[in-house]
C-alpha cells in the first residue's frame, strides 16, 4: 500500500480524500495556491505545499509544479480528485514517467475516452447502443449538413473534445443548422483547441442515467448501480440520486451490464462512470465515460455501503476488488444537493466572499461534505460549490424529506447560496413524483 | 398516525425526535424552560411552549404543565426522550388517563421494570439468567449479612429502586459489609425514597452488553443486536459500539433470544433495552431493562439501517412491526462518543458557558447529533452532554479510525470539553484490541 499520497486538488473533494487516507493510515500531502493558505484541505493534510498563485493555470493546473511537489515530498501516488487535472492524459502520463502512481486509469485510456468520437467508435464496436450520429470527425458545414440529413432532425452538434456543455448546440431544422454549427465550432476552437465536431440525433427530454463502475488490474469489473442526474441547469448537475426512480430491476440489470461491457471495451481500470441517456420509451444510449471520481459519488456510497475513494486507492495500489457483482446491493435511497455560493436571483452569479457563520445539519442519514468553516473566505478563482448535503433514507420519499429538512437546518451567513432554490427544486411536484428529465429545470423553474 | 407530537425533553434527543416527526409529516410541539428560549429544539419544532423556570422540577419534570401543554396545543401523543420523565410510570399513567398517547410501554410495565427486585423476579420465572442474589427486598444489615453469606463475597449492594450508580456499593468481605450497606441504604433513602435493598454476587470485570428490542402491540418482538457499553466512568457510559467485539454469532443469538424472552415476560411494547453483564467465561446475566430510547441508540441505527425513533412512533400509533427477526442484519461496525461540556482535568467538572465557535466534523460515515451552535449558551441546569459523534465503518478498525478523525476535526471554543479525553480512550491499545470491560477507565485512565 502507498505510504504517502499527494492530493492534486482543493475544496471538499481534497478533504474527502484526506479523510480516506487518514482512515487507511496513509500520510497526505496537500497542495495549495496562495489563495488557499487558510483552506481546510491545507490544514487537514499531514503536510502542505504551496504550488503557486491563485490562478489555476499557475497552481492546480500546473503539472510540473505538482509532480515536483510529489517528488520533493516523497509521495508515491497522486490522487487528482475531479476537475483540474483529473482527466488530463498528459498529466497521467507524466506521473507514469516519473514513477508516481496516478490514482485513476492509464493515460492512454484517459486520452481515448476523452475524445468523444473515439470513445463512440469503441462503444459501437463493442455493441453498446449509442445515439445515432456521424461516424467521423466533421470539420465543415457541408459535411455536417449531410450527416444531419442522414440522422434526421433535430440534431445535437458537439465538440469532439468538449465537455461541460461548451461547444454544444441543438439544430432543430436544416435552416438553423449552419448558424448553430458555426457557433459550436467557434466555442470548440476557443475552448478545446480542436475544431472537430460530431453530429448526433437529439434525444428529446431524456433522463441522464450514469453507472458507477470499479475495475481492478486483474480484469474484474463491477458496477455499483446508477445515479439519476436528470436535474441539470445548463448541463451542470444540480441534484443527484440513487437509485433512479425511472429504472426497473430489469432495466438496471441491462444498463449495468452495458456499463461493465463499456468499461471492458475501454480497457478500463479504477473508478469510472459510464453515462447514458434514457429516452421515454426505455431505450438507452451511451454518451460518454468519465475517467475519474465524480462529485455525486457519495449517493452511490450511501446505497452500496462502499467507500469509492478507498476502492480507488486500493485498485491503484494493485489490490484486487474485494467483492463481486453479486455482493453489490442497493439499500434504500440517497439524494445529494450541491450547495453553491451563488445568487439564483442574479442568474446564478457566483458570490465569493467571507462566510460569517455556518451551521451544518446533522442527524440520522445526513452526510455533509464540505471544506468551509466560519470565517473562511471563499476565493473568487474557483468553482462555487461549497458543500454537498447527502441524505440516505429507507425510501425515496424519506430521503427527500430528510434532505429538505437538512437544507432547512443548514444556516450560512456572509455569502448568498442556492439553498432555497434547492429547496424549491426538492419540493416541486414533478421532482417529488420522480418524473424529472433533463428539461426539468428549464421547463418548471 | 398521529397528527401532532409533543416532545417532553430538550437537547439533542429533542432535536432527534423533531427531525423524525418532520420526516414523517407529523407536526411537533417543543416544550422549553426559561433557560431554553434560544435552544435549538425550541427553534426547530413547529410550535413551542414555555413550561416554567430553568429548574427541571418546575419545567421538564413538571408532569401537569407538560400534559396541560399537550392538551392546549392539541398534541395527540408525547415522546418523552430519555432522562426526565421517560421512565416515570406516573407520568405515563397521567398521559393514558388524559387520552394522550405516551410513546413508550404501558405505565404498569414501566413501574414493574423500574423496580429492580420485581424485574429480577420476573426474569427468574422466565428462566433468564440473573446474577445470583437475594430473593426479597432487604431492609436490615442482619438480613443483608445472611444473604451475602449465602451468595458468597464479593457482593454488590443495590437500592431496589435505584439507578445511575446511586445507592450502589461493593462489599469485598464480611468485615466491610455493614458500613457499605448503611452508606448505600442512606443514598437509597435520600435518592429514591425507598430503603429496600438487594444483594447480588459481584461479577468481576464484566462487559456491559445490552440488546435493543422492539415490540409491537400484536405480540411481535425482535432484537436489533447488541451494544457494548463497557467503557464507563462511574457507571456512566462514555463510548458505545455495535456489534460487541466480545460476542460470537452463537453468543449473540443466545443473548438476543434471552432479550426477546425478557421483553416477552415483561409484557413489553415499544422500544426497550435489556441490559446484561457478560463475564470473562462467557456467562451472561440480566441486570435491568430500560423502558425508553437510549442515548446510544444511534449505533444500532447505523448497523441495522432502522430508524428507532420512527419505529417507536409507529408502534405507539398501533402499527405492526414492518420487519421480522430474520430481516435484521448487522452491517459493518458503529461507535459513538459522547461529547460533554466538562473538564477531565478537574474531575470532569461540568463547564456550562457560551460556545464561541463550533465546527462539526463530516464526511462518509460520520453522524453528528447535537443541539448546539455558535453563540449558544449552555445552561448550567442540565446534563453536560452537548453532542454525540457516531462513526460507521465496514470494520471495527475503520469505525474507530473514522471516529478518531472526526474528533480531531471537531472544533469548539468557549467551553471545555472531553474531546481530547475521548481521543485518548479511542487510541488506548486495550480498547483498540476490543478487550475493554467495565473496569477499563478505572484501570487504565
Amino acid at each position: 500500500m502507498f505510504q504517502k499520497i499527494l492530493i492534486a486538488n482543493r475544496g471538499e473533494i481534497a478533504v474527502r480524500i484526506i479523510r480516506a487516507c487518514r482512515e487507511m493510515g496513509i500520510a497526505t500531502v496537500a497542495v495549495y495556491s496562495e489563495a488557499d493558505r487558510d483552506a481546510l484541505h491545507t490544514m487537514l493534510a499531514d503536510e502542505a505545499v504551496c504550488i503557486g498563485p491563485a490562478a489555476s493555470a499557475e497552481s492546480y493546473l500546473d503539472m510540473e509544479r505538482i509532480v515536483s511537489a510529489a517528488d520533493v515530498m516523497g509521495a508515491d501516488a497522486i490522487h487528482p480528485g475531479f476537475g483540474f487535472l483529473s482527466e488530463n492524459s498528459r498529466f497521467a502520463e507524466i506521473c507514469e514517467k516519473c514513477g508516481i502512481r496516478f490514482i485513476g486509469p492509464g493515460s492512454h485510456v484517459i486520452a481515448h475516452m476523452g475524445n468523444k468520437a473515439e470513445a463512440r467508435k469503441t462503444m459501437i464496436q463493442a455493441g453498446i447502443p449509442v445515439v445515432p450520429g456521424s461516424r467521423n470527425a466533421i470539420l465543415t458545414v457541408e459535411d455536417g449538413l449531410a450527416a444531419a440529413e442522414e440522422i434526421g432532425y433535430p440534431v445535437m452538434i458537439k465538440a469532439a473534445s468538449g465537455g461541460g456543455g461548451r461547444g454544444m448546440r441543438i439544430a432543430e431544422t436544416q435552416e438553423e443548422f449552419e448558424a448553430q454549427f458555426r457557433t459550436a465550432q467557434r466555442e470548440a476552437e476557443v475552448g478545446f483547441a480542436d475544431p472537430s465536431m460530431y453530429i448526433e440525433r437529439c434525444v428529446k427530454n431524456p433522463r441522464h442515467i450514469e453507472f458507477q463502475i470499479l475495475a481492478d488490474s486483474f480484469g474484474h469489473i463491477v458496477h455499483l448501480g446508477e445515479r439519476d442526474c436528470s436535474v441539470q441547469r445548463r448541463h451542470q448537475k444540480v441534484i443527484e440520486e440513487s437509485p433512479s426512480p425511472a429504472l426497473s430491476e430489469e432495466l438496471r440489470s441491462r444498463m449495468g451490464a452495458a456499463a461493465v461491457k463499456a468499461a471492458s471495451a475501454a480497457g478500463y481500470e479504477n473508478a469510472g462512470t459510464v453515462e447514458f441517456l434514457l429516452d421515454s420509451s426505455g431505450e438507452f444510449y451511451f454518451i460518454e465515460m468519465n475517467t475519474r471520481i465524480q462529485v455525486e459519488h457519495a449517493v452511490t456510497e450511501a446505497v452500496t455501503g462502499r467507500d469509492l475513494i478507498k476502492e480507488q486507492i486500493r485498485i491503484a495500489a494493485g489490490e484486487p476488488l474485494s467483492f463481486t457483482q453479486e455482493e453489490v446491493h442497493l439499500q434504500g435511497h440517497a439524494v445529494e444537493c450541491r450547495i453553491n455560493a451563488e445568487n439564483p436571483e442574479k442568474n446564478f452569479l457566483p458570490c465569493p466572499g467571507t462566510i460569517e457563520e455556518v451551521h451544518f445539519p446533522g442527524g440520522n442519514g445526513i452526510r455533509v461534505d464540505s471544506a468551509i468553516y466560519a470565517g473562511y473566505r471563499i476565493p473568487p478563482q474557483y468553482d462555487s460549490m461549497i458543500a454537498k448535503v447527502i441524505a440516505h433514507g429507507s425510501s425515496r420519499e424519506e430521503a427527500l424529506e430528510k434532505l429538505a429538512g437538512a437544507l432547512e437546518e443548514f444556516q450560512l451567513t456572509g455569502v448568498d447560496t442556492n439553498r432555497e432554490y434547492q429547496l424549491r427544486l426538492l419540493r416541486h411536484p414533478v421532482f417529488r413524483a420522480g418524473k424529472q428529465d433533463t428539461s426539468f429545470i428549464e421547463t418548471y423553474m
